[in-house]
């Protein structure tokens, strides 16, 4: 195989078929949370490792090595771009062997049963094995990845491409240091107060559907559903499916959701689909997706200028609660330390995270055993958050993630938020008006400005290169600490 | 390859993928059609074409047929017909080249989108020259399948394998002269009348719901969605969803949907999950599928006892209107030749088969050339029904199928109703009480039949071996023609 444009044009072939498989999962699991019947769940498995079975096989071929070889030497960026993402799926696939993913993929699943089993008992005990079993199986991988800076990078690296454990630790620290004396000051004051109306849920889908269709959703290119735990995806740029919940006494943590979904979905909707099927054309990680997440929900759907705009849309779906922006604005920005990571406050909600990262790095270097965990994760608790859980239901056993066999996930959720910062006041700068136009419900810029600097990126750079590209040298933990103290910080008196 | 307990071992998990994908295929095709946004259309066919593609070369590896060669002398009757049904794919994936399947998949995409066109300026001309190339293409693939007795065997082979065009032929004829001369006989006598009252589409929606819960349709295994061409899928036996539709003015036609595909439905249902992953646990064939749908719609759900038990349900769920059972009964069995099948009655339905099935046979051996069909098809309704298309687009143009490169699947419907008819004679002398049951909305007993002689056979044989194993030697051209003139000839006072 000596003509490189001949195995561009192969390897794009098998890419596109990749992106499909992945697309033709994504559905499979929209549909399994939104529209499958109760009996469908014995097949669904069956669907979803088949896919994942022909993922591997796909991508692990011999023939993938070569065009990627052959294509090493181009000077075509965007042939550099996709050799550099195919090369990383591909070694992964061909270095770790079939019968260890296998082993995981049924260890995932016996550990998620294991995990609801010992939740429901509140007894760690009964999930110990399984998480020892999930913990050496992503061991046995690391080892078959071969030498890395930190045996954690390979974990890192299935979500976040670009990030590396020597970057996020030191930052994660100044964070976690920065973000405690910040929640320490706020602690003895007295903040705003909670919303307590209630609101009825077909009015919220209602003034869902406004937000998405004022903040730039399309909603011609995708579809809004209800689910108990609210996720996005995406079968292409034309095709992103949102779900989000309503509860009467909780509008803010539904309209919370509608957002953070929205700008999941839009970034999506924003893909370059100029890339498609050569890899670029995909997010560039979940620590980036999250930032276009929080980026909506917490920047922008925090804000004072956008109570300001959406109180009025309110007080004429609900005539009678006569809400005003600055109320809404203050119960959506308390801050209270708290057991329970999703519903955490924005302040608080990285702690939660810096605590599993650390668990994380610890246990996969072996410094903390299985059965030593919930201690652990009790003291961090106690001494990062000053909580304690009365059982391991609302502590060590709270999240699903490491149930699937996911370790390396949660720092996408700060890396995610500390973007988004970095984004904001590179914004303002950019955009003087931009708060002005959120008041008057106008987000176009806004959006505008997302497009150019992340959406438009695709896959072209690793997500920390599209940030130094979008903000320059900023540093992500001051702008979040300054975008925190700007807002819960006043406030609360401490700014 | 030399141990068969081996061979069979890797069969299963080839198959079970296989099988996997076929559903797979099937959710797509369900949520394009019920779900998708507009925006998805530009990716589903890409979704489509990379999950046919891996079938294709799953099917075709040869490592497929070294386990099917290791098989092949096996006296175990679940691994015969399980090589016997492997073995169809694999030889069609072989035999036919990659690039001619890719031809003829780009040629069904710009077929359906010139019929479109076609259809909507009445016009054949402008779908002629992509149904040339695609009856051009159909050839081609006939003659990479080798020798047959008729090379439209290899068509019927597809949908319905064991049918053979040397059975079906003299069959059908003389259906036809059997049909033709008994709508003569009813064409000048006065018939039932027609229902003129109007239903609202909630109230229609209850009633089939109520109709699949007493029939014996798992509902916690499916679901009942609204489609504008009322379809049936399954993603294995516990998920499996049906479409219909409603049209205040045609509650009987929404009905007659609702159980149609419940039919299907159950059939799937139905299939023997012991045999998962062997290519036993399917249906032996679109005709025998039909034949489930049509039992169902036509022998039961157009039978006098049926509406006797529904007429009183419809009374409680419209008191205004008053129905009874003789007036549904009546408007539900008039017989009147006209000029679209998917509007034609039970009697002339057969006779639009008939005439696709002859005219189809003449195109693929040549005796008829494209450019002549038009006039062939308005010769074959004036000869065979009375009736004469003001156009092409009431005419020849007015199915789907070959736009869409589906030759040799039209004679499924009337292999379906001819099946079902001696299912219905077979089901008397073993149930005699079953009409009695009927009209008590008690379907237990002809449900459990069908399991027994039907479902329950899965594709351990072929349908043909399926039907005679059913009803021994029954003729079911006589069998549809006692049905008919029992019902219909009764009504018109000819019987």
């Amino acid at each position: 195989m000596a003509d490189a444009a001949a195995a561009w044009e192969l390897m794009r072939g098998r890419v596109g078929e990749l992106e499909a498989l992945d697309e033709v999962a994504q559905l499979l699991e929209w549909d399994q949370q939104t529209m499958m019947p109760a009996g469908g769940a014995s097949h669904r498995g069956k669907h979803l490792a088949a896919i994942s079975g022909l993922q591997h096989a796909r991508v692990a071929e011999p023939v993938v090595g070569e065009w990627l070889s052959t294509l090493s030497d181009s000077s075509d960026p965007v042939h550099q771009a996709a050799v550099r993402n195919l090369r990383r799926l591909h070694e992964r696939a061909v270095r770790v062997p079939v019968n260890l993913v296998q082993r995981i993929a049924e260890a995932s699943n016996t550990g998620f049963v294991a995990w609801l089993e010992a939740k429901q008992s509140n007894d760690f005990s009964i999930f110990q094995p399984a998480l020892e079993t999930l913990l050496a199986l992503r061991k046995e991988e690391v080892a078959h990845l071969g030498p890395a800076d930190h045996p954690y990078d390979h974990l890192l690296d299935v979500y976040d491409p670009g990030s590396t454990t020597a970057e996020l630790r030191p930052m994660f620290a100044r964070l976690s240091e920065a973000l405690s004396s910040f929640i320490f000051e706020v602690s003895d004051k007295e903040g705003p107060a909670p919303l307590t109306a209630s609101f009825d849920v077909q009015g919220q889908a209602r003034l869902s559907q406004q937000i998405l269709d004022r903040i730039g959703f399309r909603t011609q290119d995708g579809r809004l559903d209800v689910a108990a735990h609210p996720f996005t995806v995406a079968m292409g740029t034309s095709d992103v499916r949102l779900t989000t919940r309503y509860h009467p006494d909780e509008i803010l943590s539904g309209l919370g959701s509608t957002i953070h979904e929205a700008g999941h979905g839009m970034y999506e909707q924003g893909l370059p689909v100029k890339w498609a099927s050569t890899g670029l054309a995909q997010a560039a990680g979940m620590g980036m997706h999250e930032s276009q997440s929080r980026f909506w929900e917490n920047v922008i759907g925090r804000s004072l200028p956008f109570f300001q705009w959406l109180a009025p849309m309110m007080n004429e779906i609900w005539p009678g609660q006569a809400v005003s922006a600055q109320a809404l604005y203050g119960a959506a920005n308390r801050v209270q330390p708290s057991l329970i990571r999703v519903e955490a406050d924005e302040a608080t909600y990285n702690l939660h995270i810096v605590i599993r990262f650390e668990l994380e790095i610890a246990l996969l270097s072996g410094e903390l055993e299985v059965r030593d965990l919930p201690e652990a994760w009790n003291a961090a608790y106690q001494r990062v958050l000053g909580v304690h859980a009365t059982g391991a239901a609302q502590g060590v056993l709270q999240d699903v993630h490491w149930s699937n066999g996911l370790f390396g996930y949660f720092p996408s959720y700060t890396i995610g938020n500390l973007y988004a910062s970095s984004f904001r006041f590179e914004m303002e700068a950019d955009l003087p008006e931009m708060w002005t136009q959120v008041a008057q419900g106008q987000f176009e810029d806004v959006l505008a400005w997302l497009r150019a600097k992340v959406h438009d990126q695709g896959h072209s750079l690793d997500a920390p290169d599209i940030f130094r590209q979008a903000v320059g040298e900023r540093d992500p933990v001051a702008d979040l600490m300054a975008h925190l103290r700007g807002r819960h910080g006043a406030l609360y008196g401490v700014s």
